[in-house]
């Protein structure tokens, strides 16, 4: 048994962070709220979602999992204003989800989970720590993409900066500790896949600050939440080592 | 001899839905105004309009007709802003038509018309009558459209119903009696080719009342007015019949 | 030496006119500004323009020369804001031009200037001169895109027009001299590549008075300034000369 209704953007917000990664997707139900662990297809990035069920309108649920394809619910997104709410029932009978939409009623057929399992997301323990709101990420995202290398991310007691080195140019954005809270005792580096990184920072809302959790040569993580602290996300990114 | 002047919007709204059918289309001119019948090329739909002189802002014309390629006035009224006036002026000597917006002279040949003979307009007498604001119909088109199978167009006494039903999908915009003016004695259902609702639908401007004509198995008749009631369209668009 | 702040706006005005032309470019710095002189591939259409150091924020250079890839500074522009201040500098060690925007440090490698050499500007004495409003001339490039062949501009003592006739349409933009200033004092007549005058015409921003000097079969010069005045910008471009 699955009933809930929720704002458009919220939903909105969720599969655009999510179909960075994947687009067919297990949630796992319960009565307090959605779970999703996802590793996409290049297993060099995983996502974890805790959806509690203060994100929704209304909820009730027992416990159960729902197959996903992201696509099929950015097409019924699609047919809902900013603001409107989004009612989802899943069918007894025919195990369809339902969603209703002002006067717009949608029937979905769910995708089987029972071959997706959860990744085992690891246990890291990264040095630095970083808080910086979405938007300064996304200028350096943005100034990277015209040199189009990898990515290094680096911190130091004092700085953050995200820059990218190409063959005769380069770019970075630096932060000093006026424009982010920084916790880091010595500096760390890392290197990583542009592509990965510009997707997830461009699909984070403005508005959201992201903790970025990191260390040398060791994956990032990124956490935010959103709705109001109602989902949480983390997003683990591997590094690209360089070779010699 | 046909002189004209109309806002750019009443113009652009008339050419948006007669090119939803055809490019090239005959304008029957008298001195009370403009008519138009055409058909597409695959004989599904059918459009009858009547541009009446109220329509204009000024407006002087004797029995002729104008064959016109939709094509070129799109081009013209891309130089139109909003609420800007377009003269419209027959030259006597050419047989052109020359329009004028503000600083602009556009010296446009026209089609010959010798061969476009009117379609004939069958006389339905269908059984259903529904009225609805065409916002409504253009969601549950773009709800369709995530479906792309043939649409079906139910109303009995107390409903309306745009449906669209996939191999494992599904969806309908069902509109009850509070939202919709409905007239029906019985249940009837016809299904229709999607891209030619889709196309009319999305073409008709929002604010505009839609009045549905349908019966079982048979064309469906959406009549609507713009321009304060001075254009009236009819559309006929054929039924899809289920083989069996 | 060279470092120089300007705001964002200005250089996306200078690029946007530039790079109808041409793509890689050699800026001569005074301590007074910068020149540009330009040629497109073909030889048809020159450009001449001065910066003065007035339309930057701060401006501090000795003689020297840039040589710029303008598709690099377009990636630059995107970075910014409108309104926003961009620091440039060149790094007395490598050569290389430094961007700075907010806390982007964009790093530009520079184009070897040796083999651009200065095209030589021609002097002419065009005897009928026209000041007419960008917009108007922009109203009248996009009509005649819709005909696509070559563009006629003619004045005379009481008028100037921009037309384009086509094998059976045609269409003209024809100014009175209560909407241009005229001074001609016989009638004059060129024609002109269509892409070239489309392309500087939506290049100018809107507000800006665009002087044109005309003659029969003569290049047209098309003067306007930018950035209060501290831009001027000489537009060159050959007429097309029927053969017979």
């Amino acid at each position: 048994m699955f009933s809930a209704e929720l704002k458009s953007d919220t939903l909105k917000g969720l599969v655009n962070i999510i179909s960075t990664l994947i687009d067919e997707v297990k949630f796992t139900i319960t009565a307090d709220g959605m779970t999703l662990k996802a590793v996409d297809a290049a297993h060099v990035a995983m996502i974890e979602m805790h959806v509690n069920k203060g994100a929704f309108e209304s909820y009730s649920a027992e416990d159960t999992e729902l197959g996903l394809d992201l696509d099929k619910v950015k097409s019924v997104l699609k047919l809902a204003g900013s603001g409107e709410v989004i009612k989802m029932e899943q069918d007894d009978n025919t195990g369809k989800l339902v969603f209703k939409i002002g006067n717009i009623t949608r029937c979905m057929s769910l995708i089987d989970t029972s071959g997706m399992n959860d990744p085992k997301v690891p246990q890291l323990n990264l040095s630095a720590n970083i808080l910086v709101p979405v938007e300064e990420l996304q200028k350096g995202i943005r100034a990277a993409e015209s040199i189009s290398d990898h990515i290094t991310l680096k911190a130091g007691p004092e700085f953050f900066e995200l820059s990218c080195e190409g063959d005769t140019d380069s770019v970075s954005l630096k932060l000093e500790k006026d424009a982010a809270k920084i916790d880091a005792e010595s500096d760390v580096c890392s290197m990583f896949p542009p592509e990965y990184l510009a997707n997830i920072i461009k699909a984070i809302p403005s508005g959201t600050q992201v903790n970025i959790e990191l260390d040398s040569d060791y994956p990032v993580k990124l956490l935010f939440s959103l709705a109001d602290g109602a989902v949480t996300v983390d997003y683990l990114l591997a590094p690209r080592i360089e070779s010699e």
